[in-house]
């Protein structure tokens, strides 16, 4: 197999596997050939000059490849992908090859400069970067058209001869992050750095702010027990709780962004360039010329985008928020049945019913929303979206419409229809706790159980096989190979944004809403990294800056909930009992106070700056630097031109 | 006077002044050697290596200079300042001197290729980074302090050795441009363009947004002036009025930032690069290291400067706004004297002096606007503000906050207190009308005044000169010289941003409000216009990508007037009249209403793209090529490397 190996170093010693490339059975061999060929080919030849491996399993029909690289090849890329890292004056820098002497840690020798994720990630992106030259098709597969500049692992991944890329786990890495992580009991922080060294910025962001959204949770929660043990609801004292929650929620948004800034300037992404965004691998069109870049590739028009945005999937969510309204109204039929024959037989039995069905409707809501995703995942990539962010973005609206009015339209109904704060009260708790309970079982017993499972299954298999000198990176890519993908935070996020929801909405109704929420994200916290550890593939490292579009998600709930806390409030018994005279001083006074509290909050959200002042300077001086060396280059050419 | 030329070229006839430098009478012969010096002198030597000619006068004891520069020191200045031209292939790039042939129009023989307000934007940025060396003082004043990297020009201000710089008109443009801009009568949009070519970025983009927001109120004015005549005062038609209104001013402050794009895309400036911004000339502190730059200069501590502002500043301003609220209570104590007065005599003179108080009012709001804002200007000055935009953003806010008050809380004090939506009406009008009139008399009649005033005095002057080769120009500096100073667009943006708000906030009481408006903007464009060619001094060209804070001061009025004509409708007795039982279900229904159409307004904001398609292309294709540019550099790299 001398030919598939780089031409840059041939010592097998150096090897070591970063990434797993799964192809289909039965893959015709020319294609194969051309294809470690142009992975291991000279950069100059078009090829993306990293290593590669065939791993040998026990029956030899599967087509499985190990990529590496060499350190070398590896510091390039980072410097391609355009890594930040620390410099020995603590000074964050983009890392170029000619200057690596100026890194912390940086040495010839020093292979762990880079963490294996940012490997990683660098050899996804240079796979993800091999474009065809002039080549009409894939070899072999003469369906499979491909045209200059054409990404060659995406036209394999959509024809499905590419089964999948993976990045390979470091066991011994893993144990000891798993130790420090979940594995003893221990009052304290996450590894967060730590977890970004093993699964890259987002996955470390996402437990980040997890850990954060619970400990800024804690102050509504300890301050909601006693309003909820000592039934406290006087007037001064309801509309202090509320005015705390609605003022708090904005603050802990806003410090958010500050805190998020000083961990992602650490880990160098705040630093990082964005990237020219490719064409996502589903899209297509007929090909045509790209007018950003002038190369040729699929060209779908924006106007049949747009046709198909608001002509089919407007009306389909549309219908699909008819519908949810729909299950609702049969929910409040059943709750009415309930009552009914609750107040016929009074008995145990009747009153445990009372509660059953909330617990269906939660649970209804549940399916629906699962159910829901998968239409609006059709429907968005139907769309034919050219970039990933776009797609993402219009995924997230499309659920986040549909999941809000699906958790939350029966408390509104009930809050603002029904006026019945009893069953305002009750539902909260039901939908709260049922959701949770259920989110739990789908996240870290139905995981830990698959878990057991496939285990066994890999003893079996163990024992099986019995001569092989490489056998536990055989063992261990089998095994990775069929655990289940990780599809990103997105579904993580979301259940946090329908928490966050049912904590502030209401907050003023239920104040142990808080409580629940905090021990819920505990527990999170808990099965969420066993989830990363243990039951999926390890995800490919994405760095990123910040938490996106969920940002504007939350501080958009942050403002929903003020109204509708003032309106809450202004229904109470105690503060109607206040303007006993007139109803319209009361709603004068309720539209007032609002109005004063969202000014106050896009006060406060300007007022507070969203980096703090030493992140603030530091990349101050960085912008003054790169602009200090633009002039000493134009000086530079001064001189030139001057001398000519 | 041989060493007071540049080296570089030495051809009296290629000097062109731009620029005029007045030092004080009785400066110092060694400081005028030393000055002039640094000037002329080599970059390599740390000069401006500029072109200096002094300008002999009638009475030789003034210290004038015209500064000039060599064509090619002017490309190499384009450069240093990062100016942005058109390519030979329409596109937009920053100008570099090596790369001066593929841009439009250029030509080493052509010396129109930067317009003249770019030149002198040049060298004004050539002399403000003229720095001190290891000059410890300004010869000859001991007492002016200098440390190394402290900017010349900015010491010598403070010192008050320089009296002034300032660029000089070019007689010729000037008239061509007076001819096409309000030297005809026509009807049609104005020579942005040319004017931008003539007075920079700045204020052309004021006179863009002038004649775009003028263009934009005439729709609210043509369906204002039938509410007006026939008095429609039915439920729908109002409604329908105030709805069109508030959705159609969130649209054109949306449709502003996209034609702004368009605009300063040809311009040049979008794409321009943001330069590090120096202390502003009266900053003072004790010498210290800048934790950015790492250099030398006042350092002045920020807990400090926040003292100053909530302990001084901020007490002060709310102190005015009480005052301000006093007047106005004296205000209305006058008007109802004067109601009382033509009750009791019913005359022809009582019914005028009803109108007398608001007057009075309106003349006594534009007095004190004048007085705080020289109040806002000292404490804000005195705040020292190290950079010039935080001081302008605490100017702004100081000014706005106040004006606003000053110029409507009358209107709602009448509109939300006393409920009288007669007084309202005949207040709103007189105080538009007032405050227009007197805008107007201050720009445009008494400049008209001070310049026939001027010019005779001139002519006077004129005749006592007979013998000098170089008469017009003398002439024209030392009339230029003394003109008033334009201090920029502050007022200018104010006086528009009240307007939008005389407009805007009671629309639905007083439709022709926008009439009024669109005549004041018609006049406003020419007396602007004079005011710019033939009052003030030349300004120096700013250039500029949008117009700033006062984008989000229009918006926040904007979103201001949805809540005031809300309530306004609500209060009106034709809707009162379609509640009859219940008001609750009114303010209900109203508070409905308003959130929704907030709710409208924030979509709207979000869903419309700040900048069009094409332009969106077009910035993307630049940093498409930045990226690749950045690529063939690692690759180039990456070869070097592998052939070490």
């Amino acid at each position: 197999m001398a030919e598939s190996w780089s031409f840059l170093d041939t010592l097998e010693l150096d090897f070591r596997p970063l990434v797993v490339i799964e192809l289909a059975k039965g893959t015709k061999g020319e294609t194969i050939e051309w294809f470690t060929k142009r992975i291991v080919d000279k950069k100059a030849n078009g090829g993306a000059q990293l290593l590669v491996k065939p791993l040998v399993t026990e029956n030899g029909d599967e087509n499985i490849y190990l990529v590496g690289a060499s350190p070398l090849r590896l510091l390039l890329g980072a410097e391609t992908v355009g890594l930040v890292k620390e410099c020995d004056d603590n000074s964050m820098r983009t890392f170029t090859y000619s200057s690596r002497k100026t890194f912390k840690d940086f040495a010839d020798d020093n292979h762990n400069f880079l963490t294996m994720a940012e490997c990683q990630y660098i050899i996804k992106h240079e796979l993800e970067n091999l474009r065809a030259k002039d080549e009409r098709m894939i070899p072999g597969y003469p369906q499979a058209k491909l045209y200059p500049g054409k990404s060659i692992v995406r036209r394999l991944l959509t024809t499905g001869i590419l089964v999948q890329i993976f990045p390979l786990h470091d066991r011994e890495e893993l144990k000891k992050l798993r130790y420090s992580w979940y594995g003893r009991v221990k009052v304290g922080y996450q590894p967060l750095d730590e977890i970004r060294c093993y699964f890259g910025e987002t996955i470390a962001l996402y437990f980040g702010f997890l850990e954060y959204f619970t400990f800024a949770l804690i102050p509504m929660a300890v301050i909601g027990i006693p309003y909820y043990v000592f039934a406290w609801e006087d007037y001064d004292k309801y509309v202090m709780f509320a005015t705390f929650n609605l003022l708090w929620s904005t603050v802990i948004l806003e410090v958010w962004k500050r805190i998020c800034a000083i961990m992602t300037y650490r880990w160098g992404t705040l630093l990082m360039k964005r990237q020219f965004e490719e064409p996502r691998p589903g899209f297509h069109g007929v090909l045509g010329i790209n007018p950003v870049t002038g190369r040729e590739e699929p060209v779908y028009s924006s106007i049949k985008r747009q046709i198909r945005i608001y002509l089919v999937s407007l009306p389909f969510v549309c219908l699909c928020l008819y519908f949810s309204l729909y299950v609702m109204m049969i929910y409040f039929d059943l709750e009415q049945w309930a009552l009914d024959y609750h107040e016929e037989n009074e008995s145990n039995f009747s009153s445990m019913m009372l509660f059953v069905p909330s617990i269906i409707y939660a649970v209804v809501i549940e399916i629906m929303n699962r159910i829901y995703r998968y239409a609006a995942e059709f429907l968005t990539s139907w769309e034919n979206h050219r970039l990933e962010s776009s797609y993402q973005n219009h995924l997230v609206l499309k659920v986040l419409v549909f999941n809000f009015l699906n958790c939350f339209a029966s408390l509104f109904y009930i809050a603002f229809v029904l006026f019945d704060m009893k069953l305002l009260r009750q539902s909260l708790a039901t939908l709260l706790i049922t959701s949770q309970i259920l989110n739990q079982f789908a996240e870290s017993l139905l995981p830990y159980w698959l878990q057991k499972r496939h285990k066994k299954r890999m003893k079996k298999r163990m024992c099986s096989l019995k001569t092989d000198t490489d056998l536990s990176l055989v063992e261990q890519v089998n095994l990775e190979r069929e655990m289940g993908t990780y599809f990103g935070t997105f579904d993580d996020y979301l259940e946090l944004f329908l928490q966050f929801g049912y904590v502030s909405l209401f907050s003023c109704v239920y104040p142990l809403a808080a409580v629940f929420a905090v021990l819920n994200n505990i527990t999170e916290i808990y099965s969420d990294a066993l989830k990363m550890c243990r039951v999926y593939k390890r995800p490919f490292a994405e760095p990123t800056a910040n938490i996106g579009v969920w940002q504007l998600a939350f501080e958009t709930m942050s403002v929903i909930s003020v109204v509708t806390n003032c309106v809450l409030i202004g229904m109470s018994p105690q503060v109607n009992a206040l303007f006993p005279d007139s109803k319209m001083d009361l709603i004068l006074t309720v539209a007032l106070v609002e109005h004063l509290l969202l000014a106050i909050k896009f006060i406060m959200a300007f007022v507070i700056p969203d980096k703090p002042r030493d992140i603030q300077i530091k990349l101050a001086k960085l912008e003054f630097e790169s602009l200090e060396a633009l002039k000493q280059q134009v000086r530079a050419t001064d001189t030139q031109n001057r001398e000519k």
